[in-house]
Protein backbone atom coordinates (compact mmCIF):
# COMPACT_ATOMS: atom_id res chain seq x y z
CA UNK A 1 0.00 0.00 0.00
CA UNK A 2 1.68 3.46 -1.04
CA UNK A 3 1.81 6.37 1.56
CA UNK A 4 -1.24 8.48 -0.69
CA UNK A 5 -2.94 5.86 0.43
CA UNK A 6 -2.67 4.69 3.98
CA UNK A 7 -2.91 8.87 4.18
CA UNK A 8 -6.28 8.74 2.54
CA UNK A 9 -7.82 6.02 4.45
CA UNK A 10 -9.34 7.52 7.91
CA UNK A 11 -11.06 9.96 5.20
CA UNK A 12 -12.16 7.41 3.13
CA UNK A 13 -13.50 6.03 6.62
CA UNK A 14 -15.01 8.97 7.63
CA UNK A 15 -17.12 9.22 4.36
CA UNK A 16 -18.42 5.89 4.54
CA UNK A 17 -19.30 6.36 8.06
CA UNK A 18 -20.91 9.63 7.02
CA UNK A 19 -23.14 7.76 4.29
CA UNK A 20 -24.15 4.99 6.79
CA UNK A 21 -25.44 7.52 9.31
CA UNK A 22 -28.08 8.21 6.47
CA UNK A 23 -29.43 5.20 6.11
CA UNK A 24 -32.39 3.33 7.70
CA UNK A 25 -31.68 -0.37 7.16
CA UNK A 26 -35.07 -1.68 6.32
CA UNK A 27 -36.49 -5.18 6.44
CA UNK A 28 -40.56 -5.27 6.23
CA UNK A 29 -41.89 -7.90 4.40
CA UNK A 30 -44.46 -9.36 6.46
CA UNK A 31 -42.40 -13.32 6.09
CA UNK A 32 -39.64 -11.91 7.79
CA UNK A 33 -38.14 -14.20 10.52
CA UNK A 34 -36.66 -13.30 13.99
CA UNK A 35 -32.98 -15.28 12.06
CA UNK A 36 -33.24 -12.56 9.62
CA UNK A 37 -34.22 -9.68 11.99
CA UNK A 38 -31.50 -10.85 13.91
CA UNK A 39 -28.87 -10.51 10.75
CA UNK A 40 -30.30 -6.95 9.95
CA UNK A 41 -29.19 -5.78 13.71
CA UNK A 42 -25.73 -7.02 13.11
CA UNK A 43 -25.35 -5.43 9.89
CA UNK A 44 -26.37 -2.45 11.25
CA UNK A 45 -24.05 -2.72 14.36
CA UNK A 46 -21.35 -3.31 12.01
CA UNK A 47 -21.94 -0.85 9.03
CA UNK A 48 -23.31 1.84 11.66
CA UNK A 49 -26.43 2.44 10.12
CA UNK A 50 -28.52 5.42 11.65
CA UNK A 51 -31.41 2.79 12.39
CA UNK A 52 -33.21 -0.39 11.87
CA UNK A 53 -36.61 -0.34 10.19
CA UNK A 54 -38.89 -3.04 11.14
CA UNK A 55 -42.31 -4.34 12.22
CA UNK A 56 -44.06 -4.24 15.57
CA UNK A 57 -43.77 -7.17 16.37
CA UNK A 58 -39.81 -7.32 15.92
CA UNK A 59 -39.36 -4.25 17.97
CA UNK A 60 -38.08 -5.64 21.15
CA UNK A 61 -35.74 -8.40 19.41
CA UNK A 62 -33.94 -5.23 17.96
CA UNK A 63 -33.71 -3.19 20.90
CA UNK A 64 -31.80 -6.14 22.76
CA UNK A 65 -29.74 -6.78 20.35
CA UNK A 66 -28.82 -3.17 19.78
CA UNK A 67 -28.29 -2.24 23.11
CA UNK A 68 -25.58 0.12 23.58
CA UNK A 69 -24.61 1.08 20.14
CA UNK A 70 -25.65 4.30 18.09
CA UNK A 71 -27.92 2.18 16.02
CA UNK A 72 -31.90 3.33 16.47
CA UNK A 73 -34.60 0.64 16.66
CA UNK A 74 -37.32 2.54 14.41
CA UNK A 75 -40.99 0.64 14.05
CA UNK A 76 -43.57 0.48 11.51
CA UNK A 77 -46.92 2.38 12.98
CA UNK A 78 -50.64 1.61 10.74
CA UNK A 79 -48.37 0.24 8.35
CA UNK A 80 -48.79 0.38 4.66
CA UNK A 81 -52.02 1.10 4.14
CA UNK A 82 -52.58 3.72 7.27
CA UNK A 83 -56.68 3.11 7.19
CA UNK A 84 -56.67 2.44 10.74
CA UNK A 85 -57.66 4.54 13.75
CA UNK A 86 -55.73 7.57 15.24
CA UNK A 87 -56.56 5.42 18.51
CA UNK A 88 -55.16 1.98 17.54
CA UNK A 89 -52.18 3.96 16.06
CA UNK A 90 -51.31 5.67 19.26
CA UNK A 91 -51.78 2.62 21.37
CA UNK A 92 -49.46 0.59 18.77
CA UNK A 93 -46.69 3.57 18.97
CA UNK A 94 -47.05 3.09 22.87
CA UNK A 95 -46.15 -0.40 22.79
CA UNK A 96 -43.78 -0.18 20.43
CA UNK A 97 -41.78 2.07 22.43
CA UNK A 98 -42.61 0.35 25.33
CA UNK A 99 -40.66 -2.87 23.53
CA UNK A 100 -37.40 -0.31 23.00
CA UNK A 101 -38.65 1.81 19.81
CA UNK A 102 -36.55 5.16 19.59
CA UNK A 103 -38.16 6.11 16.30
CA UNK A 104 -41.50 5.30 14.61
CA UNK A 105 -42.62 5.48 11.34
CA UNK A 106 -46.01 6.06 10.33
CA UNK A 107 -48.68 6.19 7.62
CA UNK A 108 -50.63 8.90 7.05
CA UNK A 109 -54.75 8.48 6.55
CA UNK A 110 -54.32 8.75 2.46
CA UNK A 111 -57.99 8.59 1.90
CA UNK A 112 -59.02 10.97 4.18
CA UNK A 113 -56.59 13.21 3.08
CA UNK A 114 -57.30 13.10 -0.64
CA UNK A 115 -60.94 13.49 0.83
CA UNK A 116 -59.96 16.63 2.11
CA UNK A 117 -60.96 15.70 5.61
CA UNK A 118 -57.37 17.78 6.81
CA UNK A 119 -58.36 17.73 10.43
CA UNK A 120 -58.47 14.03 10.59
CA UNK A 121 -54.92 13.64 8.91
CA UNK A 122 -53.75 15.96 11.63
CA UNK A 123 -55.54 14.20 14.47
CA UNK A 124 -53.89 11.31 13.50
CA UNK A 125 -50.61 12.41 12.84
CA UNK A 126 -51.09 14.12 16.39
CA UNK A 127 -52.04 10.66 17.88
CA UNK A 128 -48.91 9.31 17.02
CA UNK A 129 -46.51 12.09 17.73
CA UNK A 130 -47.99 13.20 21.22
CA UNK A 131 -47.16 9.56 22.55
CA UNK A 132 -43.67 9.40 20.74
CA UNK A 133 -42.57 13.15 21.80
CA UNK A 134 -43.71 12.11 25.93
CA UNK A 135 -40.71 9.66 25.55
CA UNK A 136 -38.31 11.94 23.31
CA UNK A 137 -38.97 9.27 20.25
CA UNK A 138 -38.51 10.82 17.17
CA UNK A 139 -41.50 10.38 14.35
CA UNK A 140 -41.72 10.14 10.56
CA UNK A 141 -44.67 10.37 8.65
CA UNK A 142 -44.76 8.68 5.41
CA UNK A 143 -47.01 10.68 3.00
CA UNK A 144 -46.99 7.32 0.24
CA UNK A 145 -46.04 10.12 -2.23
CA UNK A 146 -47.17 7.75 -5.29
CA UNK A 147 -50.60 7.79 -4.57
CA UNK A 148 -50.96 11.66 -4.47
CA UNK A 149 -51.05 14.97 -6.79
CA UNK A 150 -48.65 17.47 -5.61
CA UNK A 151 -51.22 19.34 -4.16
CA UNK A 152 -51.84 16.68 -1.89
CA UNK A 153 -48.07 16.03 -1.26
CA UNK A 154 -47.63 19.41 -0.32
CA UNK A 155 -50.76 19.17 2.07
CA UNK A 156 -49.48 16.07 3.51
CA UNK A 157 -46.04 17.94 4.83
CA UNK A 158 -48.13 20.93 6.01
CA UNK A 159 -50.34 19.10 8.01
CA UNK A 160 -47.37 16.89 9.18
CA UNK A 161 -45.21 19.84 9.87
CA UNK A 162 -48.23 21.04 12.06
CA UNK A 163 -48.92 18.35 13.70
CA UNK A 164 -45.25 18.91 14.97
CA UNK A 165 -43.41 15.90 13.00
CA UNK A 166 -39.82 15.25 13.07
CA UNK A 167 -39.64 13.83 9.77
CA UNK A 168 -41.51 13.52 6.49
CA UNK A 169 -41.10 10.79 3.89
CA UNK A 170 -42.01 9.87 0.88
CA UNK A 171 -42.80 6.18 0.56
CA UNK A 172 -44.00 2.64 2.55
CA UNK A 173 -42.39 0.39 -0.16
CA UNK A 174 -45.36 -1.19 -0.19
CA UNK A 175 -47.21 1.29 -2.56
CA UNK A 176 -47.35 1.95 -6.71
CA UNK A 177 -44.24 3.63 -6.39
CA UNK A 178 -40.83 4.17 -4.62
CA UNK A 179 -39.08 7.87 -3.81
CA UNK A 180 -38.73 10.28 -6.62
CA UNK A 181 -36.01 13.24 -6.67
CA UNK A 182 -39.26 15.45 -7.97
CA UNK A 183 -40.96 14.05 -4.46
CA UNK A 184 -38.23 14.66 -2.05
CA UNK A 185 -37.42 18.65 -4.05
CA UNK A 186 -40.76 19.24 -3.24
CA UNK A 187 -40.75 17.87 0.15
CA UNK A 188 -37.99 19.56 1.48
CA UNK A 189 -39.10 22.97 -0.63
CA UNK A 190 -42.27 22.42 1.65
CA UNK A 191 -41.25 21.09 5.13
CA UNK A 192 -37.65 24.00 5.33
CA UNK A 193 -34.60 23.03 7.01
CA UNK A 194 -36.48 22.19 10.27
CA UNK A 195 -37.68 19.53 9.51
CA UNK A 196 -35.90 15.86 7.88
CA UNK A 197 -37.09 14.10 4.64
CA UNK A 198 -36.36 10.76 4.54
CA UNK A 199 -36.54 8.92 1.16
CA UNK A 200 -37.53 5.64 0.82
CA UNK A 201 -39.06 2.87 -1.45
CA UNK A 202 -37.02 1.42 -4.41
CA UNK A 203 -33.54 2.74 -3.54
CA UNK A 204 -31.43 0.26 -4.52
CA UNK A 205 -28.10 1.76 -5.58
CA UNK A 206 -25.27 4.22 -3.93
CA UNK A 207 -25.55 6.88 -7.23
CA UNK A 208 -29.25 7.15 -6.06
CA UNK A 209 -28.44 7.71 -2.56
CA UNK A 210 -26.38 10.40 -3.51
CA UNK A 211 -29.18 12.01 -5.70
CA UNK A 212 -31.74 12.10 -3.09
CA UNK A 213 -29.25 13.17 -0.48
CA UNK A 214 -28.41 16.21 -2.99
CA UNK A 215 -32.46 16.57 -3.39
CA UNK A 216 -32.66 16.90 0.47
CA UNK A 217 -33.02 13.66 1.49
CA UNK A 218 -31.80 13.62 5.36
CA UNK A 219 -32.76 9.82 5.75
CA UNK A 220 -32.37 6.78 3.37
CA UNK A 221 -34.58 3.99 4.08
CA UNK A 222 -33.53 1.21 1.71
CA UNK A 223 -33.14 -3.16 2.03
CA UNK A 224 -29.94 -2.30 -0.22
CA UNK A 225 -28.26 -1.10 2.39
CA UNK A 226 -25.16 -3.20 2.32
CA UNK A 227 -24.73 -3.28 -1.83
CA UNK A 228 -24.70 0.50 -1.25
CA UNK A 229 -22.09 0.55 1.30
CA UNK A 230 -19.88 -2.11 -0.75
CA UNK A 231 -20.44 0.53 -4.09
CA UNK A 232 -19.70 3.13 -2.22
CA UNK A 233 -16.54 1.63 -0.65
CA UNK A 234 -15.74 0.97 -4.48
CA UNK A 235 -15.88 4.30 -5.20
CA UNK A 236 -14.55 6.34 -2.63
CA UNK A 237 -11.52 4.06 -1.58
CA UNK A 238 -7.93 4.81 -4.08
CA UNK A 239 -7.61 2.68 -6.18
CA UNK A 240 -4.46 0.36 -6.09
CA UNK B 1 -92.27 -12.79 -21.55
CA UNK B 2 -93.47 -16.70 -22.48
CA UNK B 3 -94.88 -18.18 -19.86
CA UNK B 4 -91.47 -20.50 -18.94
CA UNK B 5 -90.06 -17.08 -18.84
CA UNK B 6 -91.95 -15.55 -16.09
CA UNK B 7 -92.35 -19.28 -14.45
CA UNK B 8 -88.25 -19.01 -13.86
CA UNK B 9 -88.08 -15.87 -12.41
CA UNK B 10 -88.18 -16.39 -9.20
CA UNK B 11 -85.91 -19.24 -9.52
CA UNK B 12 -83.23 -16.93 -10.90
CA UNK B 13 -83.94 -14.52 -8.17
CA UNK B 14 -83.10 -17.15 -5.76
CA UNK B 15 -79.69 -18.07 -7.74
CA UNK B 16 -78.55 -14.77 -7.49
CA UNK B 17 -79.48 -13.94 -4.03
CA UNK B 18 -77.75 -17.14 -3.11
CA UNK B 19 -74.49 -16.35 -5.21
CA UNK B 20 -74.57 -12.78 -3.43
CA UNK B 21 -74.80 -13.92 0.34
CA UNK B 22 -71.75 -15.75 -0.99
CA UNK B 23 -69.86 -12.39 -1.31
CA UNK B 24 -67.68 -9.53 1.09
CA UNK B 25 -67.62 -6.91 -1.25
CA UNK B 26 -64.75 -5.70 -0.93
CA UNK B 27 -62.64 -2.28 -1.32
CA UNK B 28 -59.22 -2.00 0.85
CA UNK B 29 -57.31 0.36 -1.70
CA UNK B 30 -55.70 2.94 1.25
CA UNK B 31 -56.64 5.82 -1.27
CA UNK B 32 -60.14 4.96 -0.75
CA UNK B 33 -62.54 7.86 -0.06
CA UNK B 34 -65.49 8.13 2.41
CA UNK B 35 -68.10 8.62 -0.76
CA UNK B 36 -66.22 5.17 -2.38
CA UNK B 37 -67.35 3.54 0.52
CA UNK B 38 -70.98 5.12 0.23
CA UNK B 39 -70.99 3.70 -3.24
CA UNK B 40 -69.89 -0.11 -2.06
CA UNK B 41 -72.53 -0.28 1.02
CA UNK B 42 -75.06 1.12 -1.90
CA UNK B 43 -74.35 -2.15 -3.79
CA UNK B 44 -73.19 -4.02 -0.99
CA UNK B 45 -77.41 -3.56 0.10
CA UNK B 46 -78.91 -3.62 -3.25
CA UNK B 47 -77.56 -6.61 -4.57
CA UNK B 48 -77.64 -8.03 -1.03
CA UNK B 49 -74.42 -8.81 -0.39
CA UNK B 50 -72.75 -10.98 2.72
CA UNK B 51 -70.89 -8.33 3.82
CA UNK B 52 -68.72 -5.15 2.94
CA UNK B 53 -64.86 -5.26 4.26
CA UNK B 54 -63.34 -2.45 4.55
CA UNK B 55 -60.16 -0.80 6.75
CA UNK B 56 -60.84 0.43 10.42
CA UNK B 57 -61.35 3.68 9.66
CA UNK B 58 -64.10 3.11 7.73
CA UNK B 59 -65.78 0.65 10.20
CA UNK B 60 -68.02 3.23 11.63
CA UNK B 61 -69.70 5.03 8.01
CA UNK B 62 -70.54 1.55 7.17
CA UNK B 63 -72.02 -0.05 10.08
CA UNK B 64 -74.29 3.57 9.96
CA UNK B 65 -74.86 2.78 5.98
CA UNK B 66 -75.98 0.02 6.56
CA UNK B 67 -77.94 -0.26 9.57
CA UNK B 68 -81.33 -2.43 9.36
CA UNK B 69 -79.71 -4.17 6.68
CA UNK B 70 -78.77 -8.00 6.63
CA UNK B 71 -75.21 -7.14 5.14
CA UNK B 72 -72.44 -7.16 7.74
CA UNK B 73 -69.45 -4.81 8.36
CA UNK B 74 -66.02 -6.44 8.80
CA UNK B 75 -63.00 -4.83 9.52
CA UNK B 76 -59.56 -5.66 8.38
CA UNK B 77 -57.23 -6.00 11.45
CA UNK B 78 -53.53 -5.87 11.44
CA UNK B 79 -53.76 -6.14 7.60
CA UNK B 80 -52.25 -6.61 4.88
CA UNK B 81 -48.91 -8.00 7.08
CA UNK B 82 -49.96 -9.23 10.27
CA UNK B 83 -46.32 -8.24 11.63
CA UNK B 84 -47.82 -6.10 14.65
CA UNK B 85 -48.78 -7.38 18.39
CA UNK B 86 -51.39 -9.53 19.40
CA UNK B 87 -52.09 -6.94 22.08
CA UNK B 88 -52.67 -4.26 19.07
CA UNK B 89 -54.32 -6.55 16.78
CA UNK B 90 -56.32 -7.03 20.00
CA UNK B 91 -57.55 -3.24 20.51
CA UNK B 92 -57.49 -2.93 16.80
CA UNK B 93 -60.80 -5.52 17.28
CA UNK B 94 -62.15 -3.90 20.12
CA UNK B 95 -62.64 -0.15 18.53
CA UNK B 96 -63.78 -1.68 15.34
CA UNK B 97 -66.54 -3.67 16.83
CA UNK B 98 -67.37 -0.36 19.27
CA UNK B 99 -67.51 1.13 15.96
CA UNK B 100 -69.96 -1.24 14.54
CA UNK B 101 -67.98 -4.03 12.67
CA UNK B 102 -69.69 -7.62 13.11
CA UNK B 103 -66.85 -9.64 11.20
CA UNK B 104 -63.04 -8.88 11.32
CA UNK B 105 -60.42 -10.19 8.76
CA UNK B 106 -56.75 -10.34 10.52
CA UNK B 107 -54.05 -11.49 9.07
CA UNK B 108 -51.54 -14.17 11.26
CA UNK B 109 -47.90 -13.41 12.05
CA UNK B 110 -46.66 -14.79 9.18
CA UNK B 111 -42.86 -14.60 10.25
CA UNK B 112 -43.56 -16.25 13.12
CA UNK B 113 -45.78 -19.28 11.14
CA UNK B 114 -42.20 -19.50 9.08
CA UNK B 115 -39.51 -19.53 12.01
CA UNK B 116 -41.89 -22.24 13.59
CA UNK B 117 -43.63 -20.01 16.69
CA UNK B 118 -46.63 -21.46 16.48
CA UNK B 119 -47.48 -20.31 19.76
CA UNK B 120 -46.74 -16.90 18.94
CA UNK B 121 -49.10 -17.49 15.66
CA UNK B 122 -52.00 -19.42 18.04
CA UNK B 123 -51.88 -16.41 20.50
CA UNK B 124 -51.87 -13.95 18.16
CA UNK B 125 -55.20 -15.09 16.10
CA UNK B 126 -56.17 -15.64 20.03
CA UNK B 127 -55.91 -12.48 20.84
CA UNK B 128 -58.52 -11.37 17.99
CA UNK B 129 -60.54 -14.09 18.38
CA UNK B 130 -61.55 -13.58 22.16
CA UNK B 131 -62.25 -10.14 21.86
CA UNK B 132 -64.60 -10.83 18.74
CA UNK B 133 -66.07 -13.98 20.61
CA UNK B 134 -66.98 -12.19 23.52
CA UNK B 135 -69.24 -9.55 20.96
CA UNK B 136 -70.50 -12.46 18.91
CA UNK B 137 -68.60 -11.67 15.82
CA UNK B 138 -67.02 -13.36 13.15
CA UNK B 139 -63.74 -14.21 12.87
CA UNK B 140 -61.45 -14.53 9.73
CA UNK B 141 -58.02 -15.45 9.80
CA UNK B 142 -55.67 -14.85 6.51
CA UNK B 143 -53.20 -16.95 6.39
CA UNK B 144 -51.81 -15.63 3.10
CA UNK B 145 -51.08 -18.52 1.28
CA UNK B 146 -49.37 -17.04 -1.40
CA UNK B 147 -46.16 -16.34 1.12
CA UNK B 148 -46.45 -20.25 2.72
CA UNK B 149 -45.60 -23.50 1.61
CA UNK B 150 -48.49 -26.21 1.93
CA UNK B 151 -46.87 -27.62 5.10
CA UNK B 152 -46.94 -24.19 6.39
CA UNK B 153 -50.60 -23.30 4.72
CA UNK B 154 -51.82 -26.57 6.64
CA UNK B 155 -49.79 -25.29 10.11
CA UNK B 156 -51.74 -22.18 9.56
CA UNK B 157 -55.07 -23.34 9.61
CA UNK B 158 -54.91 -26.35 12.15
CA UNK B 159 -53.45 -23.39 14.79
CA UNK B 160 -56.82 -21.05 13.15
CA UNK B 161 -58.26 -23.82 13.90
CA UNK B 162 -57.27 -24.52 17.54
CA UNK B 163 -57.64 -20.58 18.42
CA UNK B 164 -61.61 -21.32 17.59
CA UNK B 165 -61.82 -18.81 14.78
CA UNK B 166 -64.82 -18.94 12.28
CA UNK B 167 -62.90 -18.98 8.81
CA UNK B 168 -59.60 -19.47 7.05
CA UNK B 169 -58.87 -17.04 4.64
CA UNK B 170 -56.51 -17.67 1.53
CA UNK B 171 -54.98 -13.98 0.81
CA UNK B 172 -55.32 -10.34 1.42
CA UNK B 173 -54.93 -9.14 -1.75
CA UNK B 174 -51.56 -6.97 -1.34
CA UNK B 175 -49.71 -10.15 -1.00
CA UNK B 176 -47.78 -12.10 -3.71
CA UNK B 177 -50.26 -14.13 -5.38
CA UNK B 178 -54.47 -14.27 -4.64
CA UNK B 179 -56.63 -17.11 -4.11
CA UNK B 180 -56.06 -20.67 -5.49
CA UNK B 181 -58.09 -23.60 -6.27
CA UNK B 182 -55.44 -25.76 -4.98
CA UNK B 183 -55.76 -23.82 -1.63
CA UNK B 184 -59.10 -23.17 -1.32
CA UNK B 185 -59.01 -27.45 -1.65
CA UNK B 186 -55.85 -27.69 0.97
CA UNK B 187 -57.79 -25.44 3.64
CA UNK B 188 -60.98 -27.30 3.39
CA UNK B 189 -59.50 -30.19 3.76
CA UNK B 190 -57.35 -29.34 6.84
CA UNK B 191 -59.86 -27.44 8.75
CA UNK B 192 -62.80 -29.93 7.44
CA UNK B 193 -66.39 -28.73 7.43
CA UNK B 194 -66.98 -26.97 10.96
CA UNK B 195 -65.25 -23.93 9.41
CA UNK B 196 -65.52 -21.19 6.77
CA UNK B 197 -62.95 -20.75 4.03
CA UNK B 198 -62.77 -17.29 2.50
CA UNK B 199 -61.07 -17.13 -1.26
CA UNK B 200 -60.22 -14.01 -1.98
CA UNK B 201 -57.50 -11.69 -3.86
CA UNK B 202 -57.71 -12.04 -7.68
CA UNK B 203 -60.97 -13.16 -8.02
CA UNK B 204 -62.41 -11.24 -11.15
CA UNK B 205 -65.28 -13.41 -12.28
CA UNK B 206 -68.40 -15.47 -12.10
CA UNK B 207 -66.87 -18.63 -13.39
CA UNK B 208 -63.52 -18.27 -11.20
CA UNK B 209 -66.38 -17.92 -8.37
CA UNK B 210 -68.23 -21.31 -9.09
CA UNK B 211 -65.32 -22.70 -9.14
CA UNK B 212 -63.59 -21.47 -5.88
CA UNK B 213 -67.37 -22.28 -4.31
CA UNK B 214 -67.10 -26.08 -5.78
CA UNK B 215 -63.84 -26.26 -4.40
CA UNK B 216 -64.93 -25.38 -0.39
CA UNK B 217 -65.17 -21.41 -0.43
CA UNK B 218 -68.44 -20.75 2.13
CA UNK B 219 -67.17 -16.83 1.55
CA UNK B 220 -65.62 -15.04 -1.60
CA UNK B 221 -63.87 -11.38 -0.93
CA UNK B 222 -63.25 -9.36 -4.15
CA UNK B 223 -64.11 -5.85 -5.00
CA UNK B 224 -65.33 -7.14 -8.84
CA UNK B 225 -68.73 -7.79 -6.83
CA UNK B 226 -70.63 -6.04 -9.23
CA UNK B 227 -69.20 -7.77 -12.48
CA UNK B 228 -69.69 -11.02 -11.10
CA UNK B 229 -73.54 -10.64 -10.16
CA UNK B 230 -73.85 -9.03 -13.85
CA UNK B 231 -71.80 -12.08 -15.61
CA UNK B 232 -74.28 -14.50 -13.28
CA UNK B 233 -77.85 -12.75 -13.90
CA UNK B 234 -76.57 -12.92 -17.74
CA UNK B 235 -76.08 -16.44 -17.41
CA UNK B 236 -78.68 -17.68 -15.16
CA UNK B 237 -81.48 -15.21 -16.97
CA UNK B 238 -83.44 -17.38 -19.68
CA UNK B 239 -82.77 -15.92 -23.32
CA UNK B 240 -85.76 -13.81 -24.40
Amino acid sequence: MGKADSESLPQVGQELATLARYIDHTLLKPEATPEQIAKLCAEAREYGFAAVCVNPCYVRQCAELLRGTSVQVSSTIGFPLGATLPEVKAYETELAIRDGATEVDMVINIGALKSGNDALVQRDIEAVVQVAHRHHVLTKVIIEAALLTDEEKVKACVLAKAAQADFVKTSTGFGPGGATLHDVELMRHTVGQDMGVKAAGGIRDYETVQKMIAAGATRIGTSSSIKIMEEAKAKVQPKP
